[in-house]
C-alpha cells in the first residue's frame, strides 16, 4: 500500500499544516470493496476527461483512462464520499484542506473535471435560484468587503498595475495582460462613443480604472460609486495624482442610494455581486438616472445559458451572494421594466478564459507571499477559484456578455459597429 | 360646414369606390356635443404628436397642436370611436376604407400617432399573447400563401433587384437600397465566418439571395427550406442561371421537417412568423441539426423589448399568426433548450425604419400598379403598412435584432469583431 504523496503531487510550493494532518490521520486507513466500486463509478463519470483518480491505498479506482492528464488523489473516504455526493462544493473543500491532491496542471486538471457536475436546470438548481442571499445593502457591503478588503497589496501582486479585475479584452490572443485590460477600458469607452462632457454613473467601480480611462482619455465627467474602502483609497490616490480630481468623483456609497442623472451608466462586474432578488433596485436606479432622450449604458457581467446558481464551494469560499443571471434575467428584471432597448450584447467568454490564465499564472508566480501574508489554506483557494474559473469559462458552463442598451428614445451609439473597430490593431 | 375632402387629402393616387361611397354614406351626419368631447379626449392623447383631429363637419376638435405636421381626417362617428376603443386594430381599417384620410405625408403623420397605442405588457396583451395561433404546419404554409405568394412582380414593383424582403444594412445611411441588401447577405456571411464547404441550413430562405450569396461569394453548400412556391421558383430559376444549381438546394418544405445535419443554421426573417407556441419545435431543429463542435447560426428577426402581440390591424391585414418575439423569448424557448450560448446580439432597428423609407418610397411610385392589379383598398393597407412599420422601428415599438449563437462545446466564428468589420467601408 503506497500512502506517499511525493513531491510529484501539485501544491505549488510547500504543504501547509492541515494537509500534513489529513496525511497522519488518514494513513492507516484500508479500502475496502466499497470504497473501491464507489471510486469505480467516479472514475466512469470522469472517464472522458482523462483525469485518472487515487485513492488512498495509492491504487487508481479500476480502467483509468488511456493517456491521463494527470491524476487526483484523494485521501480517504469522507472525501471520496464528499466527491459523489456533492462534487460542486466537496471538491473545493477538499483541495483547500489538501484531502484531494492532483498530479499534473491544477488548471488542465480542473478543466477536465468540469464533467462531473455539468450545470443543468435541476429542481435543486432552481431551489437555490429561489433562495438566493437578499443581498441588502449591508449584506451587500459586508460580502464586498470579505473579497475585496484583502488588501491592495495582495490584489497588486497578481493583477496588472491598475488592478482591473474583471474581463480583459485581447485584441489578439498574444496581447499582454496589462495591454488587454486597458484594451477593454477603451473598448467599453467606444461602444458607449463617450464624448467630452458627458455625466458618466459608475456603479461599483473596483480600484477606478475605468472612470480614471474616461477621464483622462475621453473627457467624461464621473461619479463612480463603490462600498469597499480600500479600493476608494487606491482610486483617489490615484485620481490626486494624475490630477483628475475635477473630473471624477469616487463615492463611497451603495448603487441603491445613486441619485441625480448621467448621460451614461455603466457598470463593470457588480452585476453578478447583485443578486437576482435586487435586480429591480438596480433597473428603478438605471430608470431613474439616465437621461431619456441620448442616453445609453452597459452592463458587463458573468452570465450563463440557462439559470443555474454559481458553484457552491465558489459561494462559500469566494463569492458569497454572488449569481451569474442569464442575457433573459438581465433583460427582463433590469432592462425592460427601465423602459430600455437592448442594443448589443457581446459574449467574451474565451477572452475571460484567457485573463484567467494570466491571472493563474501570476498568482502561481507570487504565491509564497499569499500564504506568508495569509496561509497555505487561502493559496490553495485562491489557486483552485482561478483555475475553476478559467475552466469554466473555457467549457462554457460560464459566459461574459457585454450589453449596451438605450433608453428607447435614444438612437443606438453608432449608426454601424465598424465605427467601434476602426481604430482597432488585430492579429 | 366643409366636409369636403379635397385633393389635398393624401392618398397617394385616386381614391377608390370604397372611399367614395363612405364620404357620401356620411356627408350628412351632424356632430353632436358628445362627438366633440370625445374627439377632444382623442386630441389630447396625439396633442403631443401634433397630428390635428378634424371631424365630418370639417372643424378641427378642439385644443390642436400649434405647429400641426398634417391633419387627421376623421368621416364619421363610428370611426372616432373606433380610435378611441381600439386604435391599434380601427385606425388601419379605417385608413383602407377610406374613413379616415390624413393631410400630409402618411408616413410622418403614422410616426407621430404611435403616441396613441404604446405598447405595454398590459393584461389584454398577455392574454393576446397566450392566445397567439398555433401555427401548425398547415396554418403555417396558409399564412405564408397569403403574404408571400401576392405574385414576385408585385414584390419586383417595390423590392430590390434580388427581391430581398428583410431589413437591409447600411454602411451608411446614405448607401442605396440595393447595396444595402447586399451588405446585408454580406454582414450576416461574416458574422458566421462561412467557410468554403460548410454545409448551410437555411431556414425561410425567401427568394434565395442569401442563399445564393452564400454559395457564390463563399463557396457554402446551402440547403434552403421555404414552403411559398412563387418564392422557390424565382429562387431555383436564378440558381439555375447562375450556375449555382450544384451547391444551393431550394426545398419546398416547412423548417420543421428539415432533416441532417450541418456547420451553420441560418434564418432570416422568419422567426417572427413561427410563433411563440411554436418556438420548441425551431429550437428541436437547431438542435438536431446543427453540429456541436464548431457549429453556429444566426436568428435575424424582428422584435420587442417587452412581450407584446404585433399589431391587431397588421396582424388581420398584412401578416396572419406573426410575432415579434422578445430577446428573452428566443434565448429561453429556442436557444437555451438547444444547448446553445448566445455569441453576440445586434439591434438595427434603425436600419429597418431606413429599408421600410426606401419601401415606402418605392411603393409610392409603383401604387398605380398594385392599384390596378388588386385594388385601391389594397393599395392603401399596403402603403399604411410600410408607413406604419417604419414608424414602429424609428420609435423603438419594434426592434430588428440579429443574434449570433453557437452550440457550448463551439468557440465563437471570431475571436473578435474587428475580424469581421476590419474590410467594411463606413461612411
Amino acid at each position: 500500500m503506497d500512502t506517499s504523496v511525493g513531491p510529484a503531487f501539485h501544491s505549488a510550493g510547500s504543504r501547509a499544516e492541515s494537509v500534513e494532518s489529513a496525511t497522519t490521520r488518514d494513513v492507516s486507513r484500508r479500502v475496502t470493496r466499497v470504497d473501491r466500486w464507489l471510486a469505480t463509478r467516479l472514475q466512469q463519470r470522469i472517464r472522458p476527461s482523462a483525469v485518472r483518480l487515487v485513492l488512498w491505498d495509492g491504487q487508481p479506482a479500476g480502467a483509468a483512462p488511456e493517456r491521463a492528464i494527470g491524476d487526483l488523489y484523494i485521501r480517504d473516504r469522507a472525501t471520496l464520499l464528499g466527491l459523489i455526493v456533492h462534487p460542486d462544493l466537496r471538491f473545493g473543500e477538499a483541495y483547500m484542506a489538501g484531502r484531494v491532491e492532483v498530479r499534473g496542471r491544477l488548471d488542465e486538471i480542473v478543466e477536465a473535471l468540469t464533467g462531473l457536475s455539468r450545470p443543468r436546470p435541476s429542481l435543486r438548481n432552481r431551489l437555490a435560484v429561489a433562495l438566493a442571499s437578499r443581498n441588502t445593502t449591508r449584506a451587500g457591503r459586508r460580502n464586498v468587503h470579505r473579497h475585496y478588503d484583502l488588501g491592495n497589496d495582495f490584489y497588486a501582486s497578481w493583477l496588472d498595475p491598475q488592478l482591473v479585475y474583471t474581463c480583459a479584452y485581447y485584441p489578439d490572443p498574444s496581447t499582454p495582460l496589462d495591454a488587454a485590460q486597458v484594451a477593454k477600458l477603451d473598448l467599453v469607452c467606444r461602444k458607449l462613443q463617450i464624448k467630452p462632457g458627458d455625466r458618466v454613473i459608475e456603479a461599483g467601480c473596483g480600484w477606478g480604472a475605468l472612470a480614471l480611462h474616461m477621464a483622462r482619455e475621453y473627457g467624461a465627467h464621473v461619479r463612480a460609486f463603490n462600498v469597499s474602502r480600500e479600493q476608494l483609497t487606491f482610486a483617489r490616490e490615484r485620481a490626486a495624482r494624475e490630477g483628475l480630481t475635477g473630473r471624477v468623483e469616487f463615492i463611497d456609497d451603495d448603487y441603491r442610494n445613486v441619485t441625480g442623472t448621467c448621460d451614461v451608466f455603466v457598470s463593470v462586474g457588480m452585476l453578478e455581486h447583485v443578486g437576482l432578488r435586487q435586480f429591480h433596485a438596480l433597473s428603478d436606479v438605471i430608470g431613474r438616472t439616465l437621461k431619456r432622450d441620448g442616453g445609453r449604458g452597459l452592463l458587463h457581467f458573468i452570465g450563463r445559458d440557462a439559470p443555474t446558481p454559481l458553484n457552491a464551494w465558489i459561494r462559500r469560499r469566494i463569492f458569497p451572494g454572488a449569481y451569474p443571471p442569464t442575457l433573459s434575467e438581465v433583460a427582463t428584471r433590469v432592462l425592460a421594466p427601465a423602459g430600455m432597448s437592448i442594443l448589443d450584447v457581446e459574449n467574451l467568454r474565451l477572452h475571460y478564459a484567457r485573463t484567467l490564465e494570466h491571472w493563474y499564472e501570476r498568482f502561481a508566480a507570487a504565491r509564497d507571499q499569499a500564504r506568508a501574508s495569509f496561509s497555505e489554506e487561502f493559496a490553495r483557494a485562491w489557486e483552485l477559484y482561478l483555475a475553476g474559473s478559467r475552466a469554466a469559462f473555457v467549457t462554457g458552463w460560464l459566459q461574459l456578455f457585454q450589453v449596451v442598451f438605450a433608453p428607447l428614445e435614444s438612437a443606438p451609439p453608432t449608426w454601424v459597429r465598424a465605427a467601434i473597430y476602426k481604430t482597432e490593431a488585430t492579429g
